[in-house]
C-alpha cells in the first residue's frame, strides 16, 4: 500500500458514544441526554462526540467524556466499532463505543441541567436513538462477564463501601442474588479489599465496616474471583 | 447535530485487518502475508484491506476474508477499534480488527502462493508490522476467554472430530494441560456433542470415535460450560 493507494479510498466521520454508568442505591444507572435539536428533537440519546483529526480514539474518547461530565480520570474501555450503512439517519458515520464507570460521588448534578441529561435506570430505558440501545446492551454484557473476575467494579463504590454495598452492586450488575455467605468467604479470600476502622452507620444502629480496594496490592497478586 | 455539523468534522480512512485463525494438529496457527512492496517490504502482516462506502464494518470483513481466502461463511466476531494516531506509518488510518475461525480443511493452500501468505504457529510469530500484534493479543485473549463458555471452537475443528482433537485444541488455546477425566465428564453432559457410529483410525489401532457438534440442539438449551 502506498500513499496514493490509501488516497483512493472512502474516508468516513467517526463519532464516539459513551455508554456512562454510575451505580445508586442499588440501581445501574445510565447517564442519558434528550436532544434538543433536530433532527429526533425529544429523543433519548446517549452522550457523543466525533473524533478530530490529531487525536487517538481514546483520546477522543475521554475529552469528550470530560466535556460532558467534568470528570478526567475515568475508568473507561471500548466496547466495539458499530458501522451499519445507515446506522445514523444523517450521514454516514462509523461510531467508536466506549464504556465509563463512575462514582457518582463525584460527578456534579448541576451538569444534568446544562446537558439536558438524565440518569436513567438500565432496567427501565426509553427508546433510543440509532443503534444505541445495542451499544448499552453490549457495554452491559461485558460488565456482566466481567465483574466476577475483573476488579473494574469498584470504579463504581466510593472509595469506602460496605460489604452489602459492594454486594449490591453485583446483585444489579449480575440480575439476580447472591449468597452472602458464600459471597463473603470469597470476599475474605481477596487480601485486596482491606477492611478499614470505620464504620457506617447510615444503614442500621450497629453500623457496617468499611472496607476499600488496595488496587496496589491487587497488582501484585492479580487474582480476582468473586 | 444538523448535517452543517457533520461536515466540519475529519475524516477518515478506515481499514479492517483480519486475525485468521486455524488449529492444525495440537497448534494454533495464525494467517501472516509478507509484504512484496514498499514501505516495510519484507515485513510479516495480518491480512487487511479498506471500508468502502457503502459497506458495514462487518461486509467488509467479510469480503476482504473472501477475496483472501477464498471461504465465504466463515465465523468472525470484531475484536475492536484501533486508533492510535501514528499507528499506521504512512496515512492516519482507523482499523477495526476482526478474528475469523476457519476449518483448515476448507482453506485452499495454494491461495498462500498467490497472497505470498505462511500459516504461523501463534506461540512463535514474528516482528509484525503497526499494531498488528496487539490485535493479535486481543483476538487470542477473546478466544481464550471465550471457549469454555461458547462452543465457537467447533468452527476450528472439522466437522467430524475425535473427543482427543476437542481436548487438543482447548489445550492449544488456554496454553495449559486439561483433566482428561472432567473434561470427557462436562462433554457427557452436553448432549449437543453427539457420538456418532463413525470410528477414526488414523491414531490408534483401536480407532476413536467422531463426535460432532449439533448447532440446532445447542440453540435449543444453549448452556455450554467445558
Amino acid at each position: 500500500m502506498t500513499n496514493t493507494l490509501y488516497s483512493s479510498h472512502a474516508k468516513f466521520h467517526v463519532a464516539i458514544d459513551c455508554i456512562i454508568l454510575a451505580f445508586q442505591r442499588g440501581e445501574m444507572k445510565l447517564l442519558l441526554q434528550q436532544r434538543d435539536f433536530e433532527p429526533h428533537k425529544g429523543t433519548w440519546s446517549l452522550m457523543g462526540g466525533f473524533v478530530e483529526e490529531n487525536e487517538s480514539l481514546d483520546d477522543a474518547a475521554k475529552r469528550i467524556l470530560a466535556e460532558l461530565t467534568g470528570l478526567k480520570s475515568v475508568f473507561m474501555q471500548q466496547v466495539n466499532a458499530f458501522g451499519s450503512v445507515n446506522r445514523d439517519s444523517e450521514a454516514r458515520v462509523i461510531s467508536i463505543a466506549y464504556y465509563a464507570l463512575l462514582n457518582l460521588d463525584k460527578y456534579n448534578p448541576e451538569l444534568n441541567r446544562r446537558n439536558n441529561a438524565y440518569w436513567e435506570n438500565v432496567n427501565n430505558l426509553p427508546k433510543l436513538l440509532f443503534d444505541h440501545e445495542e451499544m448499552v446492551t453490549q457495554a452491559l454484557s461485558i460488565l456482566r462477564n466481567k465483574i466476577s473476575i475483573d476488579p473494574l467494579g469498584f470504579n463504581l463504590l466510593p472509595q469506602l463501601f460496605t460489604l452489602s454495598q459492594l454486594q449490591s452492586l453485583h446483585e444489579a450488575v449480575l440480575g439476580e442474588p447472591i449468597d452472602k455467605r458464600n459471597f463473603r468467604k470469597r470476599i475474605n479470600e481477596m487480601h485486596f479489599i482491606e477492611k478499614t476502622e470505620l464504620i457506617d452507620k447510615t444503614g442500621s444502629k450497629r453500623g457496617a465496616y468499611l472496607y476499600r480496594f488496595n488496587s496496589k496490592a491487587y497488582r501484585k497478586v492479580p487474582i480476582f474471583k468473586l
